[in-house]
């Protein structure tokens, strides 16, 4: 057989996706497995028993990070490597990083069952706590393997409950004994829905991401005057939600400012004291912008701090912004990513060029390895809620590309 | 002496509102002494002892309001009454509700030292669970009373920790023998701070409300669509709380578009998920408006209807609006309201015609009984806080307006 015409099997990978969605099932048909929780464990032990029935070298770091390795002919080259992870969002959907971890499984199976022959080894990881909803921050596995992150720190986070990464390891049994330092690599891929609704807009099969957008994270603090609302007249009042309501529609005008492609969001408000008959007297809220361009996020920070100022001025309501996280922009291999493009065209799939708009271990592997993302179609471009979804045969789609993109690396 | 020449005595009066806000103090130099509290408690108990110091016949009703009683000539004749309420907000002040039970005792004292008689029996209140803060609704020991609440129904209010008003009114010893059911009442006065910044405004010492506005209370609850920020354009976002943004700037900008004189308050909101990387899915605000004008309230809930249907069809977030309370405006008695105002005229205080934008237990009092109400100024307009204060020669000036309506009504 030409090795051009290998195919992963769709159908497998369906019910190998169906049969994870189980674990840490919802009753809105999403998924809910947070990170080192009894569903992880759960999702761990049968990944590992999968990756030991097709004979893979499976290893568990001190990070709980989770590798199956097939060995090459030239078993000490740098590998090839795949995956993504098994945690979820609270409430989160069946797709969202598992695809990334059970496209690598399908691939390892298909290139197993048909006894191809690999001159680099090819492995399969799973990294712990990507999300950052149990523990933050995100990327908490791949962060510490790159080196980004340091080891007892990030055991040291800890949960709403004040549980640490680090007991949580222990608890479900996945401290591993191997050192949690990364090796060289030669080629990392990680297939992934897009968590948006571009492909689908653009009735596109495969989506190759440029690389990852930069983004920053501000906090936002507004003093105003709390009164008894009757007896206060509407003039000379400091209410510090009417101040918060102007920044938020300012933010939201913002990438149409700018120009460029970005998104700006307010995704989280505090309102104090909170009562239906009080004038707000504090209001904190949270700003996150998003843009491949640099640059252009400096003026956009530019024009909210003035714009910002000129509101807590006009209402007498002081505001501060804080800058609390600043990734730049991360471009992905340029080899690699052309690479995936022309795999997806000779496998017959439509496909478009964007950027990602959100974190992945990809991130950090792009550090530190020559990297590459493969997205899939989101339904309706929703995620990280029970409705998440995505064809079966665009998952197919994405392993077939996955296959080949791996298979190519590790020739 | 002239009776006209009589005159309360302020050092009493302040050093009296000292002593009460030692009970329930806080560290910011207000007073936590919520309803039905140990503290709520402490400061009755103290305020009995001092009923019974001056003579007065004292009761306590199965409401626990507490009322003192002086006998007159004619002791058939209904009385005439005055107070206001012991409890405070959390963390609230030193004088909202207590100035007017720590002003009609110093009255009655005043009158006592004096040997003044009178012709109708004069009788002091405290009345029960005023703010609402602790059990809902606001006014319950008043509302009883006067026949406009249930007793069973108010017994079964329950705090945030599921404590009940009639359990709590057992456990501090105050559910009293005596029906809190209403008799025949000559004429109600009530002594208060303002609660706002108008009489500091206009510089006058006496504030002559003609009643209370009329109040609509309304839950806002808007439908958008949680999505991961990153990944999703501006375009075709149905943001929730972007959605409430605007619709809280129409509510800031509702009075000044009716013309007359109303507020409208945004004072709660509720953000969901409220996490800094997801478009908010759905928000829950208030909305009060408030009003002496009802017919202009009416107009102002169309306008709101229309203006908040407009946003939610541009944005595609459906938004549903419950009315969920509604009081028309309580005109208080004519010619109690002209007698505060010559009597303030008397005295030599300067005088200012309002209207209250709070309720009171003069609120339910209006309805069976002549009433009005006398406001002192509240500095920087500021209550419901720790800072809530008022000068003591207005406190003096107030309690002796306070005097001498009683002592008109009761001659």
């Amino acid at each position: 057989m030409d090795i051009r015409d290998l195919r992963i099997n769709g159908e497998r990978l369906k019910s190998t996706l169906e049969r994870m969605a189980e674990i840490g099932r919802t009753s809105g048909g999403g998924v809910h497995r947070l990170a080192l929780s009894d569903e992880d464990k759960q999702a761990r032990d049968l990944l590992i028993k999968w990756l030991q029935e097709i004979e893979l070298e499976v290893a568990v770091d001190e990070m709980g990070n989770i590798f199956g390795r097939r060995a090459g002919k030239k078993d000490n080259l740098p590998p090839v490597m795949s995956g993504s992870h098994i945690d979820s969002q609270p409430k989160g959907g069946r797709f969202d990083g598992i695809l990334g971890v059970m496209g690598a499984l399908e691939v390892m199976r298909t290139i197993q069952e048909n006894q191809i022959e690999n001159t680099r080894p090819i492995m399969i990881v799973d990294w712990t706590n990507e999300e950052g909803s149990r523990f933050s921050p995100a990327m908490a596995g791949s962060g510490v393997w790159t080196g980004k992150l340091e080891r007892d720190w990030a055991y040291a986070r800890k949960d709403f409950h004040g549980k640490k990464i680090g007991e949580e390891l222990e608890r479900i049994g996945y401290k591993g004994q191997a050192l949690a330092k990364r090796w060289p690599v030669y080629a990392y891929f990680e297939l992934h829905i897009e968590q948006g609704p571009i492909l689908e807009r653009v009735g596109k099969k495969i989506g190759i991401p440029q690389g990852i957008v930069g983004i920053r994270w501000y906090d936002v603090f507004i003093e105003g005057k709390a009164n008894q609302v009757g007896p206060t007249p509407m003039e000379g009042r400091n209410d510090a939600l009417c101040s918060a309501a102007e920044m938020i529609l300012q933010v939201e005008a913002l990438p149409a400012q700018m120009g460029g492609n970005m998104v700006a969001t307010v995704g989280e408000i505090h309102n104090d004291p909170n009562s239906r008959n009080i004038i707000p007297g504090q209001v904190h809220f949270t700003v996150d912008i998003r843009s491949w361009d640099d640059p252009l996020t400096d003026r956009a920070e530019g024009e909210l701090q003035t714009g910002f100022q000129k509101i807590a001025t006009k209402r007498n309501c002081p505001a501060r912004i804080e800058k609390i996280w600043k990734v730049e922009h991360t471009p992905f291999d340029e080899f690699l990513v052309t690479q995936v493009g022309k795999i997806a065209a000779q496998l017959g799939y439509p496909s478009y060029s964007l950027v990602s708009g959100a974190g992945h271990d990809a991130t950090y592997m792009s550090q530190v390895a020559p990297t590459a993302m493969i997205f899939v179609p989101s339904i309706g471009g929703r995620s990280h809620v029970e409705v998440e979804n995505t064809r079966w045969e665009d998952c197919e789609a994405g392993g077939n590309v996955l296959l080949h993109c791996i298979l190519q690396s590790a020739r």
